[in-house]
């Protein structure tokens, strides 16, 4: 195999074949993509979510993950957030002429193992190469199909006043993680991204039986975007509490000298959710037994009062109104 | 709304909600889509077919088409070939910042064209802007579901000696449209892109009860690679008469002209089957009823000598080896 891409890589000729077989089906082999067809075929029943994005991070490494870790962590959370368990992903590439074989295969590695860590496989892909200068570096793009147990019903417009709202986690790694690898800012500890499948946390959560009305990771646009997209599809207020939204230290040092508020950074390995509120004292039980929700918490109220609006009450006991990002903060950080 | 795509309408926040209010959802809107959870939620039952594409063609608008009409044809078509009704797309965009709204309005029509006439809905989305100088305008993925009835098993392995092999029209328009596009090359009459939904003519081969044992839109690589592809999945060799594949005049002028060979050019307006013998004539003749299959024809057969390898006789008599594509001949077609 050589040593850099070519565009013949994506050429659907022989080059092609040979970086399906010499890297796509030693890596993630299976019943299904081994067909080589133009569509994998499995059987499904009953209720699917459907997902896609596409994943530009800048840099393509970044401590915590990669780009790859990444377009599996982040489709994968985005089935589960619908309540479906994730089952099978697409993978396609665009890569520039001349990137590294090396650099993909490492970055297909981490698809491989955060694959593995989900429980989801790649069954279909398709590889496009572009001109050097024509594009930067890598994108991937995973779509996913899940399975979702008829008895669901949950959505961002299912919320209702009396409900609790749950942060799984502290927020903000992800964005200043990327953010730093890419401006090359040091930090006395560094930052890692939260980068992880949220789908084995979602399902413990479904299991408990207590009623999820809405579940989101906060990715681009943060814990406050996300909130604001609640209460918008819901038209309820919420109410949140500053001093029960969990910031590490280190995040909140970075945040203060570049002058960013951490409800906006994004999140690659937390959820939201709102729950009724008999339930959510067990929902948050279950949730800090699993490694990726060890500092849940609920962190504030649905309301009646000021539909479509965010409203926090800050630690020195004002009310803030928390609204939708408005610009862009931090681009290219998924 | 901007004259001009701002890295902001990537953000996940504000922008990012008004391009999809203000423009996806006028266009696209539907039940599944309107929700604007994370994933798209629908009831299917038995065999699935999932399928996925990036779109980079170059450059964007091209004789017969542009990369909206594109994105939705080849995912419709790549469900197709495996024997699905196509039902849901996604859609992802990574836009270069600085991209003119009217352009990007412009090819979503297309897009909702090509949806509407081959019966697909766009269910869910993501957008990405990227900076200036980080991508080469517009790429598009669309990834989708189909529904596959459940007696069919169609598949490139399962051509069998004595099959015939069907072509449902001339070759290697949509290649040379894009490249004359691109370099600027005027020919006598202008060529147009064969870009179409297949669905339909699919359907209605199938609706034959024939058995129909291999399907494949031959796009990257030419009818030469599809062919090629077959035969190795197959274990098979495939006969070809040259004098029976049609190849519009002007096409075969032009690949004179550039030192072409449209066996390799792309095609993206029609399909290769092979077909249990008894039931070729009478495919053919469902095939020419449909718009899309007017010059349909079988150019030859599959046999059980040199397994893997396609074998032409040519015009004059004699016979040539017909390899699968060697380096890129046309890059950024599709």
């Amino acid at each position: 195999m050589e040593d850099r891409i070519l565009l013949a890589h994506g050429s659907g000729g022989k080059l092609s074949h040979d970086i399906v077989e010499q890297i796509f089906l030693p890596l993630f082999g299976n019943t299904y993509l081994n067909k080589l067809d133009d569509s994998a075929v499995f059987d499904l029943n009953g209720r699917i979510a459907f997902t896609t994005d596409s994943y530009v991070v800048n840099p393509l490494f970044f401590p915590g993950g990669d780009i790859g870790k990444l377009a599996v962590c982040g489709t994968v959370n985005d089935l589960s957030m619908s309540g479906a368990a994730p089952l099978y992903l697409s993978m396609s590439l665009i890569i520039e002429e001349g990137f590294l074989v090396a650099d993909l295969r490492r970055i297909l590695e981490s698809v491989r193992d955060a694959a593995e860590e989900s429980g989801v496989r790649i069954v279909t892909g398709d590889t496009k190469v572009v001109n050097k200068g024509n594009t930067d570096g890598l994108f991937i793009n995973t779509s996913g199909v899940g399975s979702i147990r008829t008895e669901l019903d949950i959505s961002g417009s299912n919320a209702r006043p009396g409900d609790k709202v749950i942060l799984s986690g502290a927020i903000g790694a992800h964005g200043i993680a990327v953010l730093s690898q890419r401006e090359g800012l040091q930090f006395s500890s560094q930052i890692e991204s939260d980068c992880a499948p949220l789908n084995r946390l979602v399902a413990e959560m479904i299991d408990s039986g207590d009623e999820i009305r809405c579940l989101r990771d906060p990715t681009r646009g943060g814990l406050a975007t996300t909130l604001n997209e609640f209460a918008i599809s819901s038209c309820v207020g919420i109410e949140l509490e500053e001093s029960k939204i969990p910031v590490d230290e280190s995040v909140q040092a970075a945040c203060d000298m570049l002058g960013l508020d951490p409800l906006y950074v994004a999140n690659e390995g937390k959820l939201v959710a709102v729950v009724n509120a008999e339930g959510a004292e067990g929902i948050v039980d279950i949730m800090l037994k699993n490694k990726y929700g060890t500092v849940a918490s609920i962190i504030g109220n649905v309301v009646s009062e000021h539909p479509g609006r965010v409203v926090m009450k800050t630690v020195m006991g004002a009310s803030r109104i928390v609204d939708m990002l408005v610009g862009e903060q931090l681009p290219r950080i998924c």
